[in-house]
Formats: C-alpha cells, structure tokens, sequence
C-alpha cells in the first residue's frame, strides 16, 4: 500500500496547510480519502493522475474534508472523464453536489454514482478480488465515518520442486494456491503445506477522522498494519478536544496501543501549533512507533 | 480605486492559476468580487484583512467563481466574525450555502446576508454616500451579471481666500460644497465657480465576466474609468468562444473602444494558452490602452 497526504491540516486552508485529503494506492487502485478545498491542486502537485481515481469516500461533512469535492467533478468533466465516479459519503452530499451542478447547468457526461450513508454499524462499501473497504463508525460532532481497506489473503505459492517430486497434476495447481491439500496421480494425499508457501500477511489501513477519543473502534481496526488517527491538539488542550469532538495526540496514541496496530501516524493538526514535533513526543510515550503526517508525504507499507 | 486580482483564469484551478476572484477598494470599502476555489488562501497571500470584507459580489454559479465563497464563510465563523456579510448573487447561491452550512451543523454566528438576483435589468446592489454598486446584466451560458462600481461626485473645494474677499459666511459652506451659488453678507450672489474649485471626476470600475461578446453593455459602462472584460480566448479560438458564451480578446477591446473606457484589463483566461502577450498583442489592435490581469497583481486608478 501507498499513502500520499495531500493534507492533514484541520479547519482553514492556508497558504502552506492544506486540509484533510489523502490518496491510498492499494490492489490497483488509486481511493481519494476526503476532499477538502484545494484537494484537485494538491492531486496536481503529485502528478497523480485523475482519471485513475474511481472512489471517493468523503468521512463527513465539515467543509474541510469534502469542500473540494464539487470542484474535482467538474475538472473530471472539463478533462473530458468517462469513467463513472463512485462518491461514498453521509446522506446529503448527493443534493449539495447536484444542487451545484443543477444551478451551474454543469452536468457530468460521465456518471456520478452516490452511495450514502447513515448507518451507525460497519459496512462494507468497496469489495473485489483484492480488497475490501468499510466503514469505521466514529463519535464526532456530526456524522461521520473513517474508513478500513484490507487487503483479502494473496494466493499461496507453488514449491514447484516439491510439488514435481509429489507428482501432483497441473490441474490441482489453483487448488493449491488456494490453500486445500490434493491428491496426487498415485491417489495419496498431499498436505498443502508441503507443497506451497504462505502469502504474505495482508495489509490494512485505518483512517480515523474526525472522532473523539472513542476506544469503541479498537475491536474493528485490532492489529492494522498502518492507523490514520486525527490529533487536533496536545493534551494540554484536552479540554478543547474534548468540547469539539477531537482527539489529542495522546488519546491517539492509547488507541494504537489497544488496537495494537503495526503503525501510527497523527494527523489533523489544529493550525495553532508551529511545532508538530510535539505530536509525536506526546504520542510516543504511549506507542512505540508513531509518524507525523505532513502535506505531500508519501508512506509505504 | 485599488484593484487586487486574486485569481483571473477560467476553469481548473492549478498550482499557478487561480480561478476568479478580485478585490476592489473603494471609498473605505474591501469588495469581494467572485470568489473561486482557493480565495481565502489568495486573500491571506496579499494580507487581505478578513474581517473588512462587507460585501461578496457572485457573478454567476458556475464553479470557478464561487466554489471559494463556503470555505471563506466557514472561516470567518473559525475567525471568530461578529460584522454581518452580504452576498450578492444570482437566485440559488442561498441554498447552496444554507444546505452546507445546514448539513455540517456549521451555523455562523454572525448575520448572512443574501441578496439573490434573477432580474435581467441593472439593478443597485449598495449605495452609501460615497459609492453606489450595480448590476451589468451579462450574455453568458447560465444567468450572468457583471457588476459597475461608481464614486460619487466628491465635493467641491472651498477657495478660502476667494471666499473671505466675497465676504460669505461660514453657515453657508457646506452649501458651496455641494456647487450651489449663495448669497453674501452684502446680499451679493456669489457664483459657486467664482470661490471653489470642483472635485476630482469620480472613477468608475466595470466587471464584466463571464460574456458573450455583448455590445448592449456598452451603453452602462460608458467612460467607466476601468473595464476588467473576460477574454478567455484568443481571436483564433472565436469559434469556441461562441460556442461556449465567452469572448475573445479581440472582442473584448471592440467593447473598450465602443464604451471610450480609461483602460482595459483582460482576464479570465483559458489555461490552454501558455503566452498571455498574444492577448494583450491582439486586444491593442483595436483599442490603445491595454492591461494584463495576473493572479496576485495590483492595479490603482
């Protein structure tokens, strides 16, 4: 997996700050996770290329996380996109967009998919033969929902020396792969683990933003590989995390902990603080391995 | 007058071209004159003080002049803004505010003010006693106005010597400074011009984006000191610019001539064209006195 944080800066957009967007390269594909203003600029920056973007999935609907939204469709339409878009986001995103494109007589000529939500409990919005994406029920001010993209178990690998020496036939090969032992051509039966190995563990991504401190989601995010979890402010103004719906970097980090997630990265910083080095002094008394996010960085995982 | 271009290109914004937006002091006013994606952080770049901004101008709801105009308003309740705001703008901008606002739970606490549009007559917008602001119904693909900002005539200038030899009596001053004649101690009248001097000729600015080529304006801009006029294409592009209600810089000058303006800025430009000289090049032409909008420029008159 591939992540590129296009922004992870709340509220205002500023010169140097961007607010929430991201792209996660996954299985193919290219999911933009948020929007906020700017978002179509900062995907420029990166040379990632539009018209591989397919999903959308907006967390809620605070200006800062989809305000871009309405501007990236219509530079899809002005770029000449045929590929239907698919817009996973909270009830009523569909009538701001399309009252947008009524008023303006801006219609796409490609299609606009809405998927809306309002469920509290877990869904999945995205599945195929790699992946799959759900979401995350989260406890901020308004609705909203982070997001977790798991890779589905690759295929198990053929030993082919072993699996000459069995004499097994090529017909069982997919079998194999898929982890069930088979009978080879003198009818005994081969354990698959003599033949193949494992594939490697699949991966995960959780991004959780915007949330109060909310150890509720732990159960559902337990053992990610990487975790996107929003840190508006240090504990020092825990007392505003806790009046907005925020999370300070210390709370995020005890839900890495309990979730035991392979990785942490904070995000979602108010604009108040000039040194982000604070996050991560902070977080790192709870969790081992925490990272900052920062706009226009790149994390492989 | 100061003009401030915050943003003067069509369409998409990227790293280096903003969508449309201006700003225009006059007479103690900071006008907001369109407001594409991305104004607020152009706004912050030229150290525009948020809170002086009274007054939102929208020409029309296509995308790259008003996508801005929510975030700017998310941000001035972030900023803490008492003063009330007035937008005004075609029929439909409310709703796409409102419905925002409405879905984010994001209420401003300080007053909205909408003046929503729809007729196709030159309208006032605002008037005090120094500035009055019109509507300049426009050609374009959806519901246009362009908007005509006019000084007032300021007063005259008292001539202190010419006034104590005619020996006139300070209860009438204010009435020669607004060119009446009076009437002297010795019951003399006193011609206005004879112990005044007139006031500056009061400067006028026309915004004129998006258009067709459209003459019938020219009778309301006529002698406007300064006309910004859109000219999204070049002349060897006028086929597109018929067909999509734009203006080629060709046309854009036959306006200036046709209204005897001071000056004309082009703007509004089609990304496609990478050397905005062949604008000015053509546009000189037909008329003698050509400007060059670019994003963060300055101009005063």
């Amino acid at each position: 997996m591939k992540l590129t944080i296009l922004g992870c800066y709340s509220a205002t957009p500023r010169h140097d700050t961007h607010p929430t967007a991201q792209v996660l390269e996954v299985a193919g594909h290219i999911f933009l996770i948020d929007c906020g203003e700017g978002t179509q600029v900062q995907l420029r920056r990166k040379k990632i290329r539009f018209s591989r973007i397919k999903h959308v999935f907006i967390s809620h609907l605070h200006g800062d996380h989809y305000y871009g939204l309405v501007g990236l469709i219509g530079t899809f339409q002005l770029l000449g996109r045929e590929a239907p878009l698919h817009i996973h986001g909270p009830k009523g995103l569909k009538d701001i967009i399309l009252l947008q494109l009524k008023l303006g007589k801006s219609y796409t000529s490609y299609a606009l998919h809405f998927h809306e939500l309002e469920t509290r409990e877990p869904v999945l919005l995205f599945e195929d033969e790699k992946v799959t994406v759900m979401t995350i029920p989260l406890d901020h001010r308004i609705y909203t929902n982070g997001f977790l993209f798991r890779e589905k178990p690759g295929l198990r690998k053929l030993t082919i020396d072993a699996i000459r020496e069995a004499n097994i036939d090529q017909a069982y090969f997919k079998k194999l792969q898929h982890g069930f032992d088979v009978v080879n051509e003198e009818g005994t039966l081969i354990k698959n683990e003599s033949v193949t190995t494992g594939p490697p563990k699949p991966k995960s991504y959780a991004y959780c933003s915007d949330t109060a401190y909310f150890p509720q989601l732990v159960a559902q995010i337990k053992h990610a590989t990487v975790l996107y979890h929003e840190a508006t402010f240090l504990s020092k103004h825990e007392d505003l995390a806790q009046k907005t719906k925020h999370t300070t970097a210390k709370q995020a980090a005890e839900i890495a902990k309990q979730a035991e997630v392979g990785q942490l990265i904070l995000g979602h910083y108010s604009t108040r603080y000039t040194d982000l080095g604070l996050f991560k002094e902070e977080a790192e008394v709870i969790f081992r391995s925490v990272l900052l996010a920062e706009d226009g960085k790149e994390f492989a995982f």
